[in-house]
Parts: C-alpha cells; sequence; structure tokens
C-alpha cells in the first residue's frame, strides 16, 4: 500500500504515496481531525481547497454518537459525512485514557463509561476492527492501551503488553475478515526507550502494512517526545508508512519528519482557530489583539487561504469578539491551510533534496517574527 | 429608483426593480438579516447561491460593535465583510425598542445605554443618516420610535409625532449632504388605524424616495399585523417601493405580498435554523427529532440548495444534536434559500399573472404536509 518516492540524504525524510480504496495519498501528510463526522464548522468542499488529502475520524466518538447503527445504514462514514477521499480512523485507545470515565483495562479489551451519558460499553480488540471497517475506514488503528505521563515502568510494561495481544487479536479478525482496508499497529512504550524498543519489535513480528507511534503529547515535555520519537521510528520496517499521532506544532511536524514520520494528525490548527489563535509564517497571532482593531492586512501575507485572499484582521478580529460562527469558519480554514501548506511544502524540499534548507528557512521566518 | 414592471390584476402585488449604487434589486424581495457584518454562519458566496440580491445591516449593532471608526477606516461596510451587493441599514428604532436598556426619547432623539457595556449614546436623526451613511449602506432608514404592542393611544401618537419630526430632520440632512444612497420613511402608529393613516399622510409629503411600515411584530396577533399592514399599504405613494420591517413567516410575506409589499427582512429563517427549524413546502420540521435519525432523505426533496443537493436529515440531525458548528450553517443555507426561492416563485407568479393560483398551490402544499 506504500510506494517510498525521495529519500532526504541527510535525514531520515521521505516522500511517499499510500494507495487506499478512495484514493492515494501524498506523504508526509497531516489529516484534519474530524471527531463527530465533520471537521468542525468547515465543509468538505473547504477541505478539499486547502489542501486536505485524508482526514481522520474517532471510533470512540462515532460509536457513540451518532452510533454505528446510523453510519452503517448510512452507507459508511464517507456516505454519511459526503467526503469521498481517504478517511483514517483511530481505535478509541486516545479516548479511553483521555476522556472516557472509568475506563477498566483487562486482556479481553477495554470496558468504558460514555463521556456523555455514562452508559456502559465494551471495546475488544476484534470490536474496534468491526466498528471501523464498519464505519467505512481506509486505515484503521489497533485498539492500544495509552498510558499517560508520568507512568511507572511496570504499568507501562503492563500497557504494553495488553496493547500487544490486542494487536495480535484485531489483526487475526483484520485477516478473516478480509476488508479492502488497511490496518496499522501502535507501539506504546510510554517514555521508556527499551520498552519502545520492545514494543516496536513485537508489532514489527506481527507484520501489520503500517505502524503508528502512540503514546505521546500526553504530558511530556517536547523534548522527551522528540526523544522517544527519535528512537523509535527508525526501529520499524522502513518500507511501512509511520505515523507519530496527535502531535502537534508546526515545528514539531517539521522535525518529526525529519526522523522519518510519514503522517501527522492534531486537533491543534482546528481547535486553535477556534480560539482565536492562528499560524503564520512569522508565529502565531491572537486574532482577539486590540492591535488588528483597524488591520487591512490579511492574516498572511503570504498565504492564498479563502480567508486571506479575502479577509482583513480587523474583520475577522470583529467576528472573533461578536463570537460570530463564521469567525471559527475563517479561522479554521487559515489555519488547516497553513498546516496543509506547510506539508506540501515539506514534500517539494525533500522530494528536491532541500529539507534541511527548508527547515533552516522555515526557522529563520519563525525568528523573523509577524509580520 | 423604483421602477414597477407587472402588476397582479386581482390583488396589489407586483413586481419591479429597486436601482441602487451597488446594483439592481428584484421586488418582492426578502432582505437575509446580517446584523454585525455577516449573515450568522454563511459565507457570503454562500448567500449569493441561495438567490440573496440584498442584506440589511443594524445601525446599532454595527456603531456598537465594531464601532464606526473601524468601519470607516475599512471603506465601509461592503469592503469590511465582503459583500458587493446592496446593502439595507435601518436606524436603529427596532433595537432601542427590544434591546437598549433605559433609552430616554426626546425631540432631540434618543438616548439609549448599550446592552453590552451599559455606556450611554445618542441617537439624533441627522446622526442615524450619518451613521448609515458612513456604513456605506444603499438604503437607509430614518430614525422611528418603535412602539410596543399593547400600547395606548397617548403614547402610541407621541411615538408617531416623533418619527415624524424625525423623519423631516432627518431628510433634510440627507439632502443636503447628497449622498447616492436612498433614505425610507418609517410609518408609526401602533394597532390604530386612524393614527396609522395620519402617519402615512405626513410622511407622504415628505416625499421620501421609499417608504416602511414600522411598528409591526411586536407582539400584537397575525391578524392584527394583516389588518394594519392591509390598511396602511395602499395609503403610501403607488409608485414609491414598500418594505414591511421585521416579518416574517414563509405565509405573512405571500400575503403581505398580495397587499402591495415590496421588501420584507427578517431573522426567522436564519434564527430558526440555529434552532433546528427547517422551512419545506410542507411545513416546518424540527431536525433533532427521533423519526430523521436514519432518514436518508434530504430536509426537502424539491429543494435544490446545497444542503438539500448533499446532505441527508440523518446527517444534519447527527450534527445538531452533536453542537456541530457546520450544523448552523447547513441549517441556514436551507433556509435563506427557501425564503428566497419563495420570493423568486413569487415574482414569476405575479409577473406571470397567476399569483392567486400561486397563494393557492402554496397553501395546498403546506396542508400536505412532510413527506
Ligand atoms: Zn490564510
Ligand atoms: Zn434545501
Amino acid at each position: 500500500m506504500f510506494e517510498i518516492l525521495t529519500r532526504c540524504p541527510e535525514t531520515r525524510a521521505r516522500t511517499g504515496i499510500i494507495n487506499t480504496a478512495h484514493g492515494k495519498i501524498q506523504t508526509p501528510i497531516f489529516m484534519p481531525v474530524g471527531t463527530l463526522a465533520s471537521v468542525k464548522s468547515v465543509s468538505v468542499e473547504e477541505l478539499k481547497n486547502c489542501g486536505a488529502q485524508i482526514i481522520l475520524g474517532n471510533t470512540y466518538h462515532l460509536y457513540l454518537r451518532p452510533g454505528c447503527d446510523v453510519i452503517d445504514h448510512m452507507k459508511g462514514l464517507h456516505h454519511f459525512m459526503n467526503w469521498d477521499s481517504p478517511i483514517l480512523t483511530d481505535s478509541g485507545g486516545f479516548q479511553f485514557f483521555s476522556l472516557a470515565k472509568l475506563a477498566k483495562f483487562s486482556d479481553e479489551g477495554v470496558d468504558f463509561q460514555s463521556h456523555i451519558d455514562g452508559s456502559r460499553h465494551i471495546f475488544t480488540p476484534e470490536k474496534a476492527v468491526e466498528i471501523q471497517s464498519l464505519l467505512g475506514s481506509d486505515i484503521m488503528m489497533s485498539l492500544d492501551w495509552c498510558i499517560g505521563h508520568p507512568a511507572d515502568k511496570g504499568a507501562t510494561m503492563e500497557a504494553l503488553k495488553k496493547t500487544t495481544m490486542w494487536a495480535e487479536r484485531g489483526l487475526e479478525f483484520w485477516r478473516d475478515n478480509g476488508k479492502p482496508n488497511a490496518l496499522f499497529g501502535i507501539v506504546q512504550g510510554g517514555m521508556y526507550k527499551e520498552l519502545r524498543s520492545l514494543s516496536a519489535k513485537q508489532l514489527e513480528d506481527l507484520d501489520f502494512p503500517g505502524y503508528a507511534i502512540g503514546g505521546l503529547s500526553v504530558g511530556e515535555p517536547t523534548e522527551m517526545m522528540y526523544e522517544m520519537a527519535d528512537h523509535t521510528a527508525p526501529l520499524l520496517p522502513y518500507e511501512k508508512p509511520k505515523y507519530v499521532m496527535g502531535v502537534g506544532t508546526p515545528e514539531n511536524l517539521v522535525e518529526l519528519v525529519g526522523m522519518g514520520v510519514d503522517m501527522f494528525d492534531c486537533v491543534m490548527p482546528s481547535r486553535n482557530a477556534r480560539n482565536g489563535q492562528l499560524f503564520t509564517s512569522g508565529g502565531t497571532l491572537n486574532i482577539s489583539n486590540a492591535a488588528f482593531k483597524m488591520d487591512e492586512a490579511p492574516v498572511d501575507e503570504s498565504c492564498n487561504c479563502y480567508t486571506c485572499r479575502n479577509y482583513s484582521r480587523a474583520y475577522l478580529r470583529h467576528l472573533y469578539k461578536s463570537r460570530e460562527l463564521l469567525a471559527y469558519r475563517l479561522n479554521t480554514i487559515h489555519n488547516l491551510h497553513y498546516y496543509l501548506t506547510l506539508m506540501a511544502n515539506i514534500r517539494q524540499a525533500v522530494a528536491q533534496g532541500s529539507f534541511n534548507l527548508f527547515k533552516k528557512s522555515f526557522y529563520s521566518r519563525l525568528e523573523c517574527g509577524l509580520k
């Protein structure tokens, strides 16, 4: 499913193509998060115009709302939400960590309480694959046990062991059911390099079509996140796509690409947009800032997004301060466009053998600051 | 500025063209409400695609947020919000009635407290015109005193007298300042026919480019609203455009067109959309209804809007129940499309001399109910 096109001569960065039942995607890639069958505030046409090739759906959330019966009846998530390009779904593992109440982990799976109505549910590794198949996901994720930071080694080992056991069961279920979609394994192991090595080895032996490095961005310092990713990425099979889940800032993406990571997702561009924080080549700006009251300039002069082509900072500030619904949308369009253009520029730089030059220019523009 | 094209042989309905500095609009027309320089949740492109020819801005709201200094600096409301078609602005009169705290009415004008921060401001009839000119409004409204229902005759007379006095002063200011935009007078007189007659006569003598019937939809029963509009509309100069402010339901629009009204505005299609109430040819539906959980049909099979062309009731219900921002937008697009298509159909029927036939079919489809 994965084809490597070019390799950076100086770093582990590479470009490639992932083939899915809903088309090809170019890596390194960023996947906007469409938690509840919608990337908050934007339309599918706007996503495409921002350069989105694939989006992420959250299995935990979709399972609870609208529920599998609805999405099944509506012929899958693509049809339901009118998105005809690839979709990756997570397994719910991160939500059991961050959101579900009283999640209980056993060999069998996860017994959890809905964060919405407190109802009890069980996810097994087989069920996680079954639900994602029903959603019509192009890239599914194995059920994993995501552990927070800090966590002691024993607890981390316990989560790792369950993750491997579930990976094996999910994989068997997937192979038996022969769906056209892919299933990725998720490396755990917390902030312990030897456990990361162990998890990577165990999952490699299972021979997944792709691998994620999970359990990052769970409260650890950025340097520790980099250390774990940098340690883990090269342990995974070179020829398989590598995905770091739930990360991160533009700087994070640039660094992780250099470590050999191909895929990313994060709520940051969309969530921060809704909080008025906008990304630009010169750093972030808060659109509610009084300095923008009469500012006729677009958010970023060098940005070609719908928002920057049509609206001033003054207008965006007014909408945001007035809590107009259009504010969230115009801000989200800009931030997603920024992230997706960043990835396109990274791909181009890697393809041209100038990734390190790109990095240098990226950081020097950030240091120059806002215009 | 107004040209009558066709007249219904059986009712007072007519079609026409209003010429403004930002282009022509076809009447009878419905104007979506863009209170704070945005029709809530939708883009200007979506407004155009729904068939919007002119939108309404609220002078009171824009004066407070973002403020006249900002809009003046940004070269007017059209440029600020990226809307290149006509804009009508109200005078603030309705907001002094509905929103401002402790508004004090004197011969001079209205002294009011901001509903946002309690700051005190004064609107005079001259200032109301000055602000609207600065906004770049194509059709401005005279400062008026809108009185609620019920109101005794003495108080209603008092409001009427001030409204006429202010109309005269605003008109003089407008003529002296020779702007390319139009100024409409507003008839008051509450629910007293003789006061409506008096107000209409006084304003006719001032010779405005157009006239509004104000002070309706202030708490009176629908029949009383119809009675007042039916009484007042024919008293106003036939060759001038007639505008009923702040009304109403699809049925209201159909009835009022038959009384000779040319222009309408109302928050109903957009506000109700945000509350999940959608208009269809078979009546309204509440999208949160459990009956729509698995409903693959669009909101209205006969609707050609973006929402109905792309999304099911099941998806809209899910978005609405999950409070996804996209829900408000997709619902608003449908409702505005419904209102604007209704007006287009009315224009066509009047032009073809079949308005009464249209009315009959409109009501019989409503009676058939939802499919
Ligand atoms: Zn932009
Ligand atoms: Zn529709």
